[in-house]
């Protein structure tokens, strides 16, 4: 209510009682003009009701909301069904203009300030949990390899003869092709194993740069977040030799936001060497639905370059939800949750380690993989471990076994599924990934140790076959 | 309620009552039968109840509503705050795996299954308003210019040297972007004058194709639905030269669905030529949210190779917007707005030609352009009517002065915003989109004319500046 | 946004853009402005969005939704479900107060106002649709027979003595059951036969008052919106001899606000005689879920004094959904669809009669009846028919034959269903109610059409049972 | 998705998604059966999904849902506001029939079937809770003091001669107002004073019931939940005393439902003597919004009785609300809230122990009031105190001062708010409510504590003017 309707409200109720709701409202404005004022994530998270109230008011600044307003072009952000048109909050501008996705809408200044704010919010808190170097960000409305691909389009016009992108292998398809869909060449650099881990072979990398000549590398695309055995990429080496050669370097940090791990080795590959971008998705690291990745960066012009790079406007659906998901959980709410998701993975590895021990089996080291953990099966229980698993409901669970081929966009990778062509175990990971519970933790555990058993006696005898596209069980 | 459900109320109601109301909801079952088993867009709209209904139904079908799912992954469509996943009918997973767009995810059953219905309902409704020949479509999770650019690096790998993209020029800024971006270098073939109306240079084309080499030509990228006084391309000569000189052709329909006349001369070009894909936003042609475009075509393998091209998963909701408003609409609830589209394009052109008549200027004669209309603005006034109109809370107008130049994508445009570098007025465009009403015609020309009256002694004597980027008036 | 924000705003957006949006929500501003500052019902309807923007401006003035609160009473409006805290857009406390349904809530300023707002706008309508002279009104969460018999209740305390409730017949039973769940006794006056309509017998009740005494007798209660063939009672004759016999009057409206006939004699009567209350029904008079009443009259002290009859606090559901839907209609949306009813009724009653004159059957003659009208049927068609309409989907069809006897609350009714001890036919009848469209009314003709040729050899044979409570056939 | 649509789908996806999705379907299913089954209150709560989905089940039962339905009754459940058809679940008729509020509506099979199981679920929490003897119970659309009333008035036929209600002394309005509108008399009986407790005195209300003649007693109303330091009634004996003299016994039970021990009292008191009916409000008993009241008792035969007295229907929303709700929270969510409370309360004591020790105040000993307890304050500090703690958004705290009168429904009551004529000392009181957190209390307490300290000096000399009604402190 604003100050005259309070006034008018006095005639119907006793002024006290207008008082108290107007003080009690105080605290909500504040919280909104310091949202304005600052652009920082709020420390606490906010109620639903300021949250909606908020988005009521950013929409009604959009022209189509106008009361009197009168529609002559060929998008008026007209909306033919009510059941769209709410869940929307009645935004349908969209964001960006032709020229540019961070671009102001002059139809659509609330959509505008929305998207604003939610690129504000993001950085402050990537800035706050760990990377305090980060100069900028924009959260893109496509998921991470379509912002990966964005990235690697918009390094060509500065590097026009580059051909190359190096690529330290981690055996995920969409990370394969948004460099050749980008149009690309993949120079594929095997990892080496180390112990049971898997790790960048940085001397093989550096020889590709020199054999290839740093000049016709238009990328290197590193990896943080991955599934055991690979670790975290050894960012801090590869920003060395991308900052001598003047190399790009993008890092692909799919999942990496909620690990202080992996933030850690981006600020300081950042500070010891380059990194022109890491690329997180929205939906893994903010608990929001798929379809939102966030491009951030340690040079603001490299960034701002990726925005108007984006032909055309943009749904601004995902920033939406990032919005109101930031409101509500506040800084508190997301450190508390990566402090519960590293408590969970402690739990989870010595739940896994307990198992191992019991039935005999090995669990994999690899210390550099904050996320998920690896352990080895006996030979041929693979597959079929897979679909126990599947039946009982549990989703995520990947079996690898290591004899895989596999050619994505006209790479062929031998030992598909291990980011390794001879990893020497078949095995199963698992992850504790952000918004897991302690109970996903056990229940997993139980059902995991069920299949085990009850395989053991088949296992020595039976070798399952393995699908083509088996890796992830589902 | 299941049958057995059914069964079981009745020892709380009257069997009678039971009876009724499941003879009621056959017609419901009936319905989504029947959308499974046809796959077609519905004649007639389903209510909002029914609708709703069948998305909880389906949200049920994705592994994060399973009441006993756990999981491990790192990709759980864990859905943080009440308020998103409540809009969004708790679909977490978004639609498409790592290796292509369409594909099922083993996870969200539901989603797949919305995202194939919708490209269905899509396919059919584009077939039966005009487009007999389509074969496929992708309903794409980004907006028109980016499915642009997806489309034409979907052409590299079969045509890895070319690296033109003819196109006669339209001058909108996304278009230029999106053949830029995707790498390739834009060759502008301007257009020619006919009476008041700009068309295709159709015989600079054909020599633009012989002196770069048809082979090293990537692509043709026409537009039919565009701003007045600019007439929809010679589509059905260009995709002649296509076919012949063996260049894919890609057509620019951004707003052309809601009209009969674009779709007409697409399902032409495609008989009669070459088109491998024409492209088309779903927030102007089906009232949604800004966020969405379809990408379709008369070869269904290309259509795929596009879906197949796209690195990773993407945001559902552009197509659970689609999906809603389909339903709801119906063919015939379609039609009928296409209907009511066309009456108010006459009525918009009658009245525009009477304020014409009384004020004596030019209503630009434009026949080929089936949704806007353009009238011949006094000198110097341009600038000043378009902020006037935009005080009065008419939004979407354009105003051009025929002086400007624009440097886009590195390309420099003479006479930006009238898609000719010399043509001879200033002059102001209005379109008829869908959904627009006849009041919405009725008060823009009452305001129009008010300022069109109000500036006219002025406008003898002033000539007002233009500011840079004014094209639009907001 | 406040002025505050607004300002704020200005570091992200371009000043022009905000003072656009500003500027636009001015309109919205002044209607709530103008809403708290006349309590009127507004001229015009309001859009959805302003509409819940107010409401969630209301739910913040509550004490449950204070960011600080901290609460140690025994109700302090906590809600357990989100489901059912935004259904209530977080109105907790209801309205009222031990002492007074419509006394202000110190905990609940927000619902508070609201009720007042609801109840002002309800009795300015009412007003403005005819009954001029209205002086107070209260909407009461509770359907029409309760809030009869708490206005019968709230009469007590002054007539201690009188125990008697005249009642010119009317077939229904919640209006026998309010009197004597009340504690009153039931004088029945049967009504006179004229013509084929059915018709309050003055001179019987006015012998009634002589007979029992005008001390004895608690309060006449009459009926203005009923069933064909019975007509709206002779209110102004009846109001007189309670004016001039000192006897509380009260008018069952249960649907006659939709009706300017029924609002013309309530007008009128109050004018002329005596009315003390008139009640109506929400849900049949405003199209809004069962469950309110209003209870109004042409003496302001009354109707507060029925308010503080009643103990303790109550729902606002009721009220929250007439608050939306007066805002939403406006007192224009209200009289157009007064208008289309009447309209509606002529159609009904021109059809019925030509199905009439085709099947050789009597359309019952009723002009005081201006919503339902009746159709006389073959001896034995009744219970048949009805049932075969119900199976056709027809449902609120009344079929009636007058050899029923019915004990209701202590008090048997011969000819049952037909407010008439020997109605000389058997009918049906159907209504022409607010909210029904032209469709309803050609679909019901067409059913009814066809049930009644299919029967009409059957009949001459058949006497067809007819069930215990078989008057509605739903 | 029903058998035949998943069969349609295996067209779309691979049959063993949509047999994981129909496996996973089938725990919900399950859950509704033995729903529609048992009818039980489950013991584990539902997650909404499965909630809205069976309301949206329940709402195409109805008439008005069904898709081609044609009324031509008056009261056809249209609702005109997209927005309260969305808020209601589109369920529109309400509950009950003319005739008896639990009867089934032949036009309304989804909200009949929705009002009897959310009667059995009530009635078997409450006898999974403490009330084991309860033979049935009534979900009543109004709050407690109106349904207490409704009991009353439901008493008078078996007893038309009787006028009289005793009344244990409970200085709270509704209640008393419910005897009075009712039309009954009310004899105060006035409580006795045992150390600091207030507590029934059962001879003087033995020697009433001997002076005014068993016959002529209506009723005694007592009352279990109530603020400290009055306990709760002396249960057993008064229904002792009811049976022997054959006198209708009802229990004010208002939030008695979230105490063991006033279930205990009352089950007890069942077993040992008469109840005819407990009556309890949902909103403070299942943290719903006020609007709805249970009426319990030992007899089906009396509560279906009530349910036969109430006239006409009634809004089904209260009703929603708490099949919602009790869905959501099963019984084990119920006693996990009860536990809490207990926990809370304990909580509460012991720190407001403290605090009396700290500043030498007397904390009042009454260990039959399980929910609130008393802290005597010193002369004079009352009225200050609350509209202290009201200022620092301190709610539902209580002061009280002994030497107020007042007259409500015409009986004079001496120390008003007490519940005693001279009780010894001013206090003031805070309850631990269901739904209370321990932060609630604790923050409670640091205000209280800081507003003590800070009068501590004025009080010595100030004798602050207490307000006509101000017990409650808003």
């Amino acid at each position: 209510m604003d100050a005259e309707s309070l006034r008018l409200a006095e005639r119907l109720l006793p002024s006290t009682y207008i008082k108290q709701a107007s003080d009690a409202d105080i605290s909500r404005r504040t919280k909104i003009h310091q949202l304005l004022e600052k652009r920082k994530c709020p420390d606490e998270g906010w109620d639903d009701q300021t949250i909606e109230g908020l988005l009521i008011d950013l929409a009604k600044m959009d022209s189509n909301n106008f009361p009197a307003n009168c529609g002559v072009g060929e998008r008026e952000a007209r909306i033919y069904s009510g059941l769209v048109a709410q869940r929307h909050y009645r935004l349908g501008h969209g964001i960006g203009r032709s020229g540019d996705i961070s671009e102001v809408q002059p139809k659509a200044a609330g959509s505008s300030l929305l998207n604003k704010l939610t690129n504000a919010m993001v950085l402050d808190l990537i800035r706050r949990i760990g990377i305090r170097g980060t100069q900028a960000c924009l959260v893109m409305p496509m998921a991470t390899g379509m912002t990966v691909m964005m990235t690697l389009l918009s390094l060509r016009d500065s590097r026009p003869q580059a051909k190359y992108v190096l690529w330290p292998r981690i055996d995920q398809k969409s990370c394969l092709k948004s460099i050749s869909t980008a149009g690309f060449e993949v120079v594929v650099v095997e990892n080496v194993l180390e112990g049971d881990e898997i790790r960048t072979d940085v001397p093989a990398l550096k020889e590709k740069v020199t054999s290839l000549g740093a000049e016709n590398v238009a990328a290197v695309l590193t990896t943080t977040s991955c599934f055991a055995p690979r670790g975290v990429d050894r960012l801090e080496e590869v920003a060395k030799i991308c900052k001598e050669h003047n190399i790009p370097h993008v890092v692909n940090n799919a999942y990496g936001i909620q690990s202080t791990k992996c933030l850690h080795h981006i600020q300081q590959a950042g500070r010891v060497g380059r990194v022109d971008a890491f690329i997180q998705s929205t939906d893994k690291n903010f608990l929001v639905p798929v379809g939102g990745a966030v491009v951030a960066g340690f040079d603001a012009h490299f960034i701002e370059h990726i925005g108007k790079m984006y032909p055309g406007r943009a749904s601004v659906s995902p920033v939406l939800d990032l919005f109101i998901t930031l409101l509500s959980m506040g800084v508190q709410g997301y450190t508390a949750l990566m402090t519960q998701r590293s408590q969970h993975m402690e739990h989870l590895r010595l739940r896994m380690g307990e198992v191992a021990t019991n039935l005999n089996l090995k669990l994999l080291q690899t210390k550099n993989n904050p996320i998920s953990i690896g352990l080895a099966l006996p030979e041929g229980a693979g597959t079929e471990l897979g679909s126990q698993l599947f039946l009982r409901g549990v989703s995520g669970v990947r079996v690898v076994t290591p004899d895989q081929v596999k050619v994505v966009a006209g790479v062929t990778l031998k030992g598909w599924g291990a980011h390794h062509p001879n990893y020497p175990h078949a095995y199963l990971t698992a992850a504790a990934a952000l918004g897991m519970t302690r109970t996903d933790v056990d229940t997993f555990m139980a059902r995991l140790e069920k299949c085990l058993k009850k395989m053991s006696n088949k296992l020595k005898e039976t070798r399952a076959d393995v699908n083509e596209d088996g890796l992830e069980n589902q």
